[in-house]
């Protein structure tokens, strides 16, 4: 790398940076934006920069937002009973994006892990419970991962949810669709014997 | 992605601009940015603005440079009588990283091929063709990839000097070291052969 000018190499240290990019790659990618057009290179970099100072939580629901209140949360015409809780906002997107759930949302930011130090205090659980206190919240889905972590934040919510007035459910779990039998884990295949209904 | 804040939805948009990364990684690059500190993010911002509009091309070897003569052309202690031709200025990197050569370089920007429209004078040819007539060059090392393209831009050059008082040579082929020969191709097999060497 020292055989580059300067900026090269720094720029290539602050690329690797980024999860999941080696050396070799932040150098491909710092040849591109050389090579790319002014403006491109701009576009990227005020990009990042506003992104960055822009987005902050929803005060609701703790999902990405560049206003203190995010779009879901502010739309009226979406289901403000259903309140469905998500480890992360990507997780929430990708139930969006299914366009099967008119509800609203609430990002934990995390899941439980005894192993990694991470307890109820350390998520957005007792917001969680206050919301759900607050407003008038008929069903909360608990859309956590299907790993021990999501698992376990799930019973931990269900267990404190248990003298409220909610109804509490969990995503179901089985092959997805599409889903090889042979390629599918046990647990799963379990899971889906278990959980079969009648067609 | 529509779901999204509009700032974020133009990160990924142009983050997965560049070559290599597809909208799944862009969206991933873009949390990542979000959560990280401000400082690191505004670090990769101005570093991409930066290199953008610093890096040139040396007006000597055409090597990048953030001033107009590059920190090879202009170090006195190199052999400035020995060149070496390569296709971009990674190659140029490569070399030095490897610590084998103390000449000057020339890159060209590219390789001939007529597949792709790419002539002699698409690449820096010409220029280097006249860096060789002006000044004391006593050998030319044509060190192009070892492809069709880089071995006919490496032919082609070998004709154009043929009348120059210059010794020409070409970068060795053969097994790399390492090499496990069931997995090396059957024509560098071939060139090792024929080209072995009494040990």
């Amino acid at each position: 790398m020292s055989h580059y000018p300067l900026s090269i190499i720094n720029l290539v240290k602050n690329i690797s940076r980024l999860p999941g990019i080696g050396e070799k790659t932040a150098e491909r990618l710092t040849m591109h934006i050389i090579r790319s057009p002014l403006k491109e290179a701009e576009q990227l970099s005020q990009s990042i920069l506003e992104t960055r100072k822009k987005i902050r939580l929803c005060s609701i629901c703790f999902g990405l937002s560049d206003s203190d209140i995010c779009n879901i949360c502010i739309d009226r015409t979406r289901n403000s009973s259903l309140l469905c809780v998500v480890e992360q906002p990507a997780d929430m997107v990708a139930i969006e994006k299914s366009g099967a759930f008119k509800g609203i949302y609430h990002i934990l930011h995390g899941a439980m892990s005894p192993m990694d130090g991470i307890g109820p205090d350390d998520i957005r659980i007792k917001e969680l419970l206050s919301r759900i206190k607050d407003n008038n919240i008929k069903e909360v889905i608990l859309a956590t991962s299907t790993t021990v972590e999501g698992e376990a934040t799930a019973s931990y919510i269900a267990q404190r949810l248990e003298n409220y007035p909610v109804k509490v459910t969990r995503i179901a779990s089985g092959i997805p669709v599409g889903g090889d039998l042979k390629y599918i884990d046990q647990i799963t295949i379990k899971i889906a014997m278990e959980t079969r209904h009648v067609i």
